[in-house]
C-alpha cells in the first residue's frame, strides 16, 4: 500500500540524512544547530519527490500550513552532492491577487507588482514550459496573467498549494529528465540518484528601514586569500544582487555606501556567521541573505566557488588553522587540480575566440606567433618574440626548436606523441592532433575551413588543457609554485608510501624538476642529450662511419660531452639516484628527411648528396617502433654503449672525487631475450673495470632492464637474475600489448572511446586488464627470482593517480613521470597511503 | 685404477653395441650374423678410443695376433651416427719392408711398390700430420720413406703394432679436435659424443684370377628406384673404384666387360646380400667388397645415399613390401625433406657460379631474365619468356607481378617479409635480404661489388632453398608428386590426430593447395582478392569516396566479385570448413607510392595529382604495422565489412542452393578489446538476418577472432564468450610480443641468432617461451570461457613441426599453414601422433 509522501521542518533534532534529504536540506540544518537565524524551512526527501513525480503529492494544506497565512515561499533543490545539479531555484511561490494587494500596502504597488510579474513569469516559463518570449518586457501582473491564460486556458492559479503542487512536481520531473540525467551521470551520479527539495519561507518584509538581499563570500575564488566579496540589493530578492549592476558592495563601495557603512552590525554578524561556519563546517561557505528592516536572515550556503589556485589556498588554510587535519587538506585536492597550478591557464571567462580544437596534450596555455620551422623558432627566440611551433608532426630534429617556442601545435598524433611527450617533459603546453588544421608548411599558411589564412607571424594563443587554439592574445593567469602549494606538497613527501621519481633528459630538465622535490631521477633519456646542433653534427659523423675506427673517432668526440652531462646531473641530484637509460632511438631519426637538410648534412660531411641520401634510405624502416632500436642496436654496434657507460662511469669517478658518493643506475631499453642483458652487461662490467683501474677510484654501479616488450615481462624471471632493478615502460608496453601505434592511434582513438570499444586511451589511463596483467606478471616473476629486486613503473603513465595506485598495489618502490606531473603524482601517492591507514577523516558536526 | 682399455672380436655373440661401438660397428656384426662374408673385425668401444686419446693403448700385440701374422688391416671410424663424421679410413697398416716383399712375391714389384707407397704417405700425412706435397707424385717406397725420415727423424716404423698404435691414437685424438666436435654437434651430437674404431683384416690377395675391390648399391640416388649402381677396380682397393675412371661398371658397361661378365656368380651373391640385408636391416643399403681370386668378401655396408625423392621412394617401397610398418614409413622422413620434393630443385652437383646469398625465404628453383617491375613481369609472362622479379622490397602493388614471375628477389626483408610471405603463398622460390645487391632500379641493373653489372634481361637462377642467386641457367630436376610421395601423405593423414587446414587466399590457391589434400581453408585473406587491375581501381575508388554514399557505391561494385570469389571457394572446398578473414590491412596499401602511380591514379579517378598525392600522404602512417587496420578499420568504415559478410552470406545461400551445406567461418582480425567482437558480430548478425530475410535460405555462421595481439590472448576469456572459434595468429603475435617487426628484423637478425642472443628466429620457429606462453594462456582462457571453443594456430609458424606439435599438445583443433607447407605439417603431425601411441618401431635383427 502506497502511504502518503511526507516531509520534515528542518529542525536541530530532525531526521535530515543527505543520502536521503541531499546536501543542500543537511547544510541547511546544520546552519539551524548553529543558531544561524534560518527562515522556517521544510525538507522533501528524494522518495517524496519520486512519487511527486508520479503524481502522489505529499500533504500541501498542511506543509503550507506550517508557514503561516500569506507567506511566500522558495523552493530549491537538494541533490545528494552539488555536482549533481538540479532544477534552478522558484521563488516567491504564494504569490497571488491577494497577496499582491497585500504586499502593495507594505511595500508599494512598484515593489508588489514587480514580484508577482516575476513570478507569473518563472511559474509559466519554468512550471509550464510556457515560451518566454511572451512573458518578457516590462509587462503588468494583469496583461501577465491574460498571457498565461491565453496560452494555458485558464486563469493563473490564485491557490498557493495549487502553485506549490505545480512547482514541486515539475521540478520533480525535470530531474527524470535525460538531458538531466546524462549530465549529472556525467559527474558521477549513479542512475538512481535521488533529488531533494527545500521549501523555505521567504523573508521578504516590510519596505521601511534596511531590507534588501545579497550574497557574500569572505576569499577571493581567484586566489584563496582571505578577501570580503559581494553584492547586496535594496529591496532585491535572492541572487538578484549578483546580476543588478545597482547592487552595493559589501565593506566599501567607491561608488557610494557599502553595507557595512548603513549596516555594521548585520555585516559584523554575517562575519561572525562565516567565522562559525567554517569552523564547524570546515568548509568556506558562501552566504545568501536576506534583511528585513534590519534583521539577518540566513537563507543558503553554498561552497564557496574556487579556482583550482584558491582550492588549494582554502584548504592549506583550513588545515594550518587546525579546523582540519593535514590529511584531509590532502585529500580535498583532486590530483589533476594541480595542473591549474604549475601552468599559465587562459584567465576563467576570458573571451575566446577559438579557431580550432585538437587533443590537449601537454597543460598550460602561451600566446606567440606563428613558426613552422625550428629555424624560424630559433630566430624568433633570439628576438625574443614569443613564437608558437606549428608543424605536421615532430621529429627529434624539432627538439631545437620546442625549446625555442613557447608552445607546440601539431597537425598529426595524439596524447602520447613525440611533440606531446617532449613538450610535458619541457612544461610547455602543446595541442596536437588538430586534424582539421590545413598546414601547408611551403606556403607557411594554416588554413581553417571557413576561417581566414593564417601566416608566420599570426598571433595565436594555444590552450594545451583545453586543447584549443585561440585567434589573437588571451587574458592568462600566472603559476602559484610558493605558499600554500609548497606546503602542500611536503605534507604530500611525509604522507606518501612511494618513490616519486623524475623524467629527466638534461641538466635543465633535472634542475626544473628539483623545484618540486623529487627521490631522483627514474629516468634519464640519454638520446635527448643530442639534439644540440653540435652534437647533432657528431652522431651524424658516428652514423655516416664506414667502419668501427671512424665511428670509434666520432664517438670519442662525444664521450667528454656525455660525461660533462652526467657529471651536471650528479651534482644537480646531490646523491639521489639517477637511472640513465642507455640510447635507444633508431639511428635514421637522427637524419634529416627533408631535401634541404639533406643537401646540408652532404656539405657537412663532405659526401655526395645522393651517397647521403642513399645512407638516409637504407636505414629507414617500415615500422620504426618494431625496429632496430634500443638493446638491438646496442648489441649490433656495440660502440654506443661502450662510450656510454664509459661517460657514465668517468663522470662517477669525477664526483665521487667531489664528495657525493654516487651510483648509478645503467638501464638497458627494449629487452626481449635474458641474452641481451647478458651481453651488454658483460661489456659494461669490462667498461667499468677499465674505468676503476684507470682512475684508481673503486665505484659500484646498479644495472637494469627497461621491461617494455610483451616478452620481457613474460621472461622478467631470468631477465631479473642479472638485473638490480626492472622498471616498466607502459608506453612501450602498451603499443606492443595493443599492437598499436601512439602515433598512429589518433586517427581513431577518440572514436574508440566515444563508442566505448576502449574505456579509456590506454595511452592517458594505464589498461589494467591487459598491460596490467603483464606489468604484474613481470613484476611477480621477477621478485620470485630475485627478491631484492627494485622494481619501478616509468613512462607517461607514471604520474596518473591510478598508475601511482597500481604500483603501490604491486609493492613497487617507486614511479617515475615527466617533471609537470611530479606533483599530481605525489599528491595521488599521499591520498592513497591516507585512504589506506583508514583515517576517518569526514568527521560530521 | 685404470684398467687396460679393451676390444672384441666382432662374432654373432659378441656384446657389440651401437651406443657402446658406433653404428660400423654394429652393422658389421648384423652382416656377420647374417653370415655374410665379412673378413676377421675388431671393435674398440667408445671407452677404448677415449683412453688410446688419453695415452692408454689396449694389447697391440694381443689384437695383431687376431688377424695373423703379416696381415694388413684397415681402421674405419664408427661414430653412433653416421652424420656425426669420423676420421677417414686409414688402409695398409702393417704394411713394411718385410709385408712389402712378400707382396711383390704375390702380386708383383708395381702392385706392392704402390700399395707401400700409399700407406706411407697416408701414415705420414693422416698420422703424423706431414706435409702431402712431400709425398705427392709418382714416388717409390724408398723415396717416401726417405721424405718420412727426413720430416720426422726417424726410420718409418717396421713394427705392425706400433704402426697401429699411431693409427689408433691420430683418429682417436682428431675426434677430439675443435673442428671435429663443432661439425658433429652442428649434426646434433652431445658434447660427449664417443668415436668406436673397427679394425679390419684386409682382403688383398693374389694377383691371379678375380681379384680387385668394388662398391654397388641397388637403387638409383636420385630417384630410389630400383637399379644397380657400381664400380669395380680390378686389383684395386677400398672405395678406390669410385674414383677411378678405368674401374668397370657392375651389371653392364658400354666399354668393355662389365664385372657380371667376368663374375656373375658373385654379382648374383651380391644381389643376395642386398636382398637379405634389405629385409633383415630393414634398410637400402650400399655393400663395399672385394673379390680375392674370386673370393667375395663383405668389408662394409653403409646407408645408400639419397637424395629427398629417393629416400621418400625407399621408405615407401620398404613398408610395401612389409619389411617395415607405415608408421616407421612415416617415421624415417624428416619432415623437410619434403621440401626437396614439392618444388623444382637446382640438380645436386651442378655447376654453381654464386652472384649472392641472401636468406633462403621461399624453397624451389627458377631460372629466368631479371625484371624490376610488374610491367616488365607481365610483358615477360606474356611474350612466354621465365623471369624473375628483382625488387628492394614488395608491397601488395607488385601482387601481379609476382603472379606472372617465376621467382623472387629481393634487397630487403627476411623470411616473414611481404615478398617471402607472398612467395611461399604461391609456391614461387624467394631470395630474400641479399643485401649485398645494389639494385638501381632506375637504371635497372643490379651491382655486385667486384662483378659485372646485371641489366634487365640477363638470366640468373634463384635457389631459394639455400639463399643463392645464381648466373645463367643451372640444371634443375623436377618435382615429383605422385607415386611414393602421395602414398607417403595418404599414410600421414591416416595417422594425424589434428586438423590440417591451407592458408589459401584466392580460388586458385585453393585448387593448388587441394593437390595436397587439406582439412579445410584456415585462413583465406580477403583482401589479397583486391589485387587484379580492375579491382584495385574499385578499392581505390572507395578509398577515395568523399562520404558514406560514394564509398558504399564502390562497395556494391565489390560485393559481386567477393561473393563470386566466396562462391567458387566453397566450390572447390566441397563443404570443407572455410575461415575467411574480414578485410586486414591499413587502406595505404592499396595506394600508388611512385609518381607515375599517383599520376595514373589521379587520371582514373579524374582528380588533381596533388589532390591524390595529399590524401596518400594522409593516410601515411609512422608503423602501419601498429596503425589503423584489422578491427580497427572495420569499425571505423564499418560498410567494408558490411559488404564483406553479405559477400560471404549470399555466396552461402548460392553454393547451398547447389546442394553443398556450408557454414562459413568469419574471422575478425587485430582484435585486443571483447567490445571489438561484440559491435562486429552485432553488425554481422544483421547482415545475416537480412540475406536470410532476402534470400528466404536459412544458414548459419560462425563468427571468430584472430588472436594476434597480446591483449586479446591475455583477454581470450572475454573475447571467447562472444566468438566460436580462436585462431591465434603467430607472425603478428611474435611482432608485438617481441616488439619487432618482421620486415625489419632482417637487419640484425641473422647476427642474433649467430650470436645466440636469440636461439633461433622468432619468426621461423615459434617462441615457445615468450609468444608459446601466450599462446597457451589465452587458449586456457578462452576453453575456460567456452568449452565448446574451437582453437587453432594460422600464420607462417602453423606448417612448422615443432608447431604443430606445440598445437597438437595444447589440444588445438587444427594448424593452418601455406600450401607448399602442408604436405611437411602433415608428416611432422603423423610422426608426432606416432611418437605418442609409443609404438616400438626400432626392431633390431
Amino acid at each position: 500500500m502506497l502511504t502518503t509522501p511526507d516531509f520534515a521542518e528542518i529542525t536541530p533534532t530532525a531526521a535530515i540524512r543527505k543520502d536521503r534529504h541531499g546536501n543542500r536540506a543537511k547544510c541547511l540544518q546544520r546552519l539551524v544547530r548553529l543558531d544561524m537565524p534560518v527562515p522556517p524551512t521544510v525538507a522533501l526527501s528524494f522518495d517524496t519527490v519520486r512519487a511527486i513525480a508520479d503524481g502522489r503529492m505529499p500533504d500541501l494544506e498542511a506543509l503550507v500550513g506550517l508557514f503561516g497565512p500569506g507567506a511566500l515561499l522558495s523552493v530549491r533543490s537538494s541533490s545528494e552532492t552539488p555536482d549533481w545539479g538540479g532544477p534552478g531555484t522558484i521563488l516567491n511561490v504564494g504569490m497571488c491577487d491577494a497577496t499582491a494587494d497585500a504586499l502593495a500596502e507594505t511595500h508599494g504597488p512598484d515593489v508588489a507588482g514587480a514580484v508577482y510579474t516575476r513570478f507569473i513569469r518563472s511559474y509559466a516559463v519554468h512550471v509550464h514550459r510556457l515560451d518566454a518570449d511572451d512573458f518578457e518586457g516590462p509587462i503588468t501582473p494583469r496583461l501577465a496573467k491574460a498571457a498565461y491564460e491565453a496560452e494555458m486556458e485558464e486563469p493563473f492559479p490564485q491557490d498557493p498549494t495549487v502553485q506549490l503542487a505545480e512547482v514541486l512536481r515539475s521540478m520533480a520531473r525535470a530531474w527524470e529528465g535525460t538531458t538531466a540525467r546524462l549530465l549529472r551521470q556525467a559527474q558521477g551520479a549513479p542512475a538512481d540518484a535521488g533529488l531533494g527539495l527545500v521549501v523555505q519561507k521567504m523573508a521578504l518584509g516590510p519596505a521601511q528601514g534596511i531590507s534588501g538581499a545579497g550574497v557574500v563570500q569572505f576569499i577571493s575564488s581567484d586566489t584563496g586569500e582571505p578577501q570580503i566579496t559581494g553584492r547586496y540589493l535594496p529591496r532585491g530578492q535572492g541572487r538578484q544582487a549578483l546580476t543588478e549592476g545597482a547592487a552595493q558592495f559589501i565593506e566599501s563601495d567607491p561608488r557610494g555606501p557599502a553595507l557595512e557603512d548603513v549596516a555594521p552590525e548585520q555585516v559584523q554578524a554575517l562575519r561572525d556567521a562565516h567565522g562559525l561556519m567554517r569552523k564547524r563546517l570546515r568548509e568556506e561557505m558562501q552566504i545568501e541573505f536576506t534583511l528585513m528592516d534590519g534583521e539577518l536572515s540566513i537563507l543558503d550556503a553554498v561552497r564557496t566557488p574556487r579556482s583550482a589556485r584558491a582550492e588549494v589556498a582554502v584548504a592549506v588554510a583550513l588545515a594550518e588553522s587546525k579546523v582540519i587535519p593535514r590529511e584531509e587538506a590532502l585529500n580535498r585536492i583532486p590530483p589533476y587540480t594541480l595542473n591549474g597550478l604549475l601552468h599559465r591557464q587562459v584567465k576563467a571567462g576570458a573571451d575566446r575566440d577559438v579557431l580550432t580544437t585538437g587533443i590537449p596534450a601537454a597543460p598550460g596555455a602561451a600566446t606567440g606567433k606563428i613558426v613552422f620551422s625550428t629555424t624560424a623558432a630559433t630566430a624568433s627566440a633570439a628576438r625574443g618574440e614569443p613564437c608558437i611551433l606549428v608543424r605536421r608532426e615532430t621529429s627529434p630534429e624539432d627538439i631545437r626548436g620546442m625549446h625555442a617556442a613557447q608552445a607546440i601545435l601539431t597537425e598529426r598524433g595524439g596524447v602520447t606523441s613525440h611533440a606531446a611527450v617532449i613538450a610535458r617533459g619541457l612544461g610547455l603546453p602543446c595541442v596536437a592532433g588538430a586534424t582539421s588544421l590545413q598546414l601547408d608548411p611551403r606556403k607557411k599558411t594554416i588554413t581553417v575551413p571557413g576561417r581566414r589564412v593564417f601566416h608566420e607571424g599570426d598571433i595565436i594563443t594555444l590552450d594545451g588543457s583545453s586543447g584549443e587554439v585561440l585567434v589573437g592574445a588571451a587574458e592568462m593567469i600566472e603559476p602559484a609554485l610558493g605558499g600554500a602549494f609548497a606546503k602542500l606538497m611536503e605534507w604530500a613527501d611525509d604522507a606518501r608510501d612511494i618513490g616519486i621519481r623524475v623524467n629527466a633528459d638534461t641538466p635543465e630538465d633535472a634542475a626544473m624538476a628539483q623545484r618540486f622535490g623529487v627521490d631522483g631521477i627514474g629516468l634519464c633519456r640519454t638520446e635527448h642529450m643530442f639534439f644540440d646542433a653540435i652534437r647533432m653534427t657528431v652522431m651524424r659523423e658516428m652514423i655516416f662511419a664506414e667502419n668501427a675506427q671512424d665511428r670509434a673517432a666520432s664517438l670519442d668526440r662525444l664521450l667528454p660531452m656525455q660525461r660533462e652531462d652526467f657529471i651536471k646531473l650528479f651534482e644537480l641530484m646531490k646523491g639521489q639516484p639517477v637511472t640513465i637509460r642507455l640510447f635507444d632511438p633508431p639511428l635514421h631519426e637522427f637524419l634529416p628527411r627533408d631535401r634541404e637538410g639533406i643537401r646540408a648534412l652532404a656539405e657537412a660531411l663532405d659526401l655526395p648528396v645522393s651517397r647521403v641520401a642513399q645512407r638516409i634510405e637504407a636505414l629507414q624502416e617500415f615500422n620504426p617502433m618494431l625496429g632496430m632500436r634500443g638493446v638491438r642496436l646496442g648489441i649490433t654496434v656495440p660502440e654506443i654503449y661502450e662510450m656510454q657507460a664509459r661517460a657514465i662511469f668517468e663522470a662517477t669517478v669525477a664526483s665521487s672525487e667531489k664528495g657525493a658518493a654516487i651510483v648509478p643506475e645503467i638501464m638497458i631499453p627494449l629487452v626481449t631475450a635474458c641474452r641481451e642483458v647478458e651481453i651488454v652487461k658483460s661489456a659494461i662490467d669490462g667498461i667499468a673495470a677499465e674505468v676503476r683501474t684507470k682512475s684508481g677510484v673503486d665505484f659500484t654501479y646498479r644495472l637494469g632492464v627497461m621491461v617494455e616488450t610483451p616478452r620481457a615481462a613474460l621472461r622478467a624471471g631470468e631477465i631479473a637474475e642479472h638485473s638490480a632493478f626492472l622498471s616498466f615502460g607502459t608506453n612501450d608496453l602498451t603499443q606492443m600489448t595493443y599492437g598499436l601505434s601512439r602515433d598512429d592511434a589518433g586517427r581513431f582513438m577518440s572514436a574508440y572511446v566515444q563508442q566505448g570499444v576502449f574505456s579509456e586511451d590506454p595511452f592517458r589511463q594505464l589498461d589494467v586488464d591487459g598491460v596490467g596483467e603483464l606489468v604484474l606478471l613481470g613484476a611477480e616473476r621477477g621478485r620470485a627470482a630475485r627478491p631484492e629486486l627494485t622494481l619501478a613503473l616509468c613512462g607517461e603513465h607514471g604520474g596518473h593517480p591510478e598508475s601511482v595506485d597500481f604500483s603501490r598495489r604491486a609493492g613497487f618502490d617507486y614511479v617515475s613521470c615527466s617533471p609537470y606531473r611530479v606533483p599530481v603524482a605525489k599528491l595521488a601517492a599521499a591520498q592513497f597511503a591516507i585512504r589506506d591507514k583508514g583515517l576517518a577523516l569526514d568527521v560530521k558536526v
